[in-house]
């Protein structure tokens, strides 16, 4: 029997005090409160972990100013494609998409992957076919569109650079959760990279990387995505915990950790099946959140 | 310093006995010898494993009978798409490729993702231009093309199976190697399943899932795709060297021991730095091979 836990995040990067107004802090910070109040709704009334980390991913892919659905970052050729995944640890089964398009929410997409074919992940026309044939909500391309991102990508396209501009929060969002009956599940969703090449997949899609849930605990990863998927680093925290003993804290600490060595920038938010809550990063700041019986918070900076 | 060692796979499943002839069988040895022969010249005069598994794999890759590069099964549209990953357990780096057409050696240009880009994924078109502008060998559709790949495309077809075909073996090809410095590198190459949907990413291209390489062991899988994914496979091997301290034998079998309690069908093969070579599997047959210093051997039934 687990405590009831949701813990989320809205990407990890060089996000500092000096470059943020108190406006634009309170939008956030309702941002990442209104996914937390929509996975915790469905926690409290004894709904399941998958459902809570769907809606919580929902509500911050609706979100215009986090890079996943509504405000999703543009691609070297300018359009915004998608990646997202979802794990129920619960039976260990997994579904994901990478590179749709107009697709309104990723993550209901990779759910669909996870219950309806007998697939994990599907990417581009592939992941579409299945999203027009079970009627998924799809938007225009004005949908998608923030002249922030924008900006963004007119500035990266000037200056070359096809990488992460560390400078600007990297984007990801994600979801863990434990529900009543001490089940697991993660689900992570985004727009991927600024000014990337067509057809590069980041850890996001890939269960093991950027997302994983089993009945030991459940991560969701944010930050360069190359180097969550050479340090495995969603199931790598599992396997931390598993076969080295580890408490939830020291695995993910140690992952984290990982990631520094290896050149790696970013971070993860964890829960176990006791509805213990971490969140790491070893970046300058990472959106976060998290709920449990004892009370709701939410932070933006390192310190 | 390790010891020159290298195995190589060319799929599992069900291969019975009954149903292979002696000319078949020849056939699929040669096949076998012939890939670990040019890994192993490249071992022998002192080369990185890196070039060995490369080496072992396009030899794989060219050789019609296996699922991969040439001979490669149909997708559900009758086309033929390849995926294939690579990674240097040296430097913990990793390329791959997913849904590429009309490459002649799709590790080559997993390779290429490897050294040439900032990241280690690249699928369908995003692959296409990468080849492209590398000037990487293609062929026509009729090189990939083989009898017997297209009549078990039509049986699919025609009996409606979108999922691997049981009564065959299962179809990857994959090299691991560790050189004279103990370095490892690990690689693994496939046409898919047969009749699969368009757009469908197994383990192959997932570091992690189907490849792995750090310098505790280098692991290439080969199986029902799906439950490689879900198992994190290739890197569970080494997360239980790390971090249980089992041998390379002992981890391996734990590995797919996992799979069998999942209910993943396959197998894998695996080298540490010390020249240790293992491969498990839990399927009828698993083509198979392997060389270091005592000599060669290759294998296809479990028995």
């Amino acid at each position: 029997m687990g405590k009831l836990a949701l813990a989320i995040h809205g990407g990890a990067g060089t996000i500092l005090r000096s470059q943020m107004t108190p406006d634009l802090e309170a939008e956030y910070r309702s941002g990442l409160e209104s996914a937390l109040r929509a996975g915790w709704e469905i926690l409290e009334k004894g709904g399941s972990s998958l459902d809570a980390v769907e809606a919580a991913v929902v509500s911050l892919e609706d979100f215009p100013l986090f890079n996943a659905g509504r405000g999703s970052v543009f691609t070297h050729d300018g359009r915004q494609e998608m990646d997202a995944s979802i794990m129920d640890g619960r039976n260990l089964k997994a579904g994901a998409v990478a590179a749709v398009r107009n697709i309104k929410n990723p993550i209901k997409l990779a759910r669909l992957v996870m219950e309806r074919t007998e697939h994990i992940l599907l990417s581009g026309d592939g992941a579409a076919d299945l999203a027009a044939s079970a009627g998924v909500e799809t938007a225009p391309d004005e949908y998608f569109f923030t002249e922030h991102r924008w900006l963004q990508y007119q500035e990266a396209l000037a200056a070359g650079r096809v990488q992460l501009d560390h400078s600007k929060p990297i984007g990801t969002v994600g979801a863990v959760a434990c529900d009543a009956n001490g089940n697991l599940a993660a689900a992570t969703s985004t727009g991927g990279m600024t000014n990337k090449k067509f057809g590069r997949v980041g850890d996001t899609p890939l269960i093991g990387a950027g997302t994983y849930a089993d009945d030991t605990c459940a991560v969701s990863c944010t930050g360069h995505g190359e180097y969550f998927i050479l340090g495995v680093s969603a199931f790598d925290v599992a396997a931390r915990m598993r076969y080295k003993g580890l408490s939830l804290e020291d695995a993910a600490r140690e992952t984290i950790e990982h990631q520094s060595q290896i050149g790696g920038e970013g971070g993860l938010i964890a829960v176990d099946s006791k509805g213990n809550i971490t969140l790491p990063f070893n970046s300058e700041g990472m959106y976060r959140g998290y709920v449990n019986n004892r009370g709701m918070n939410t932070g933006i900076y390192s310190d």
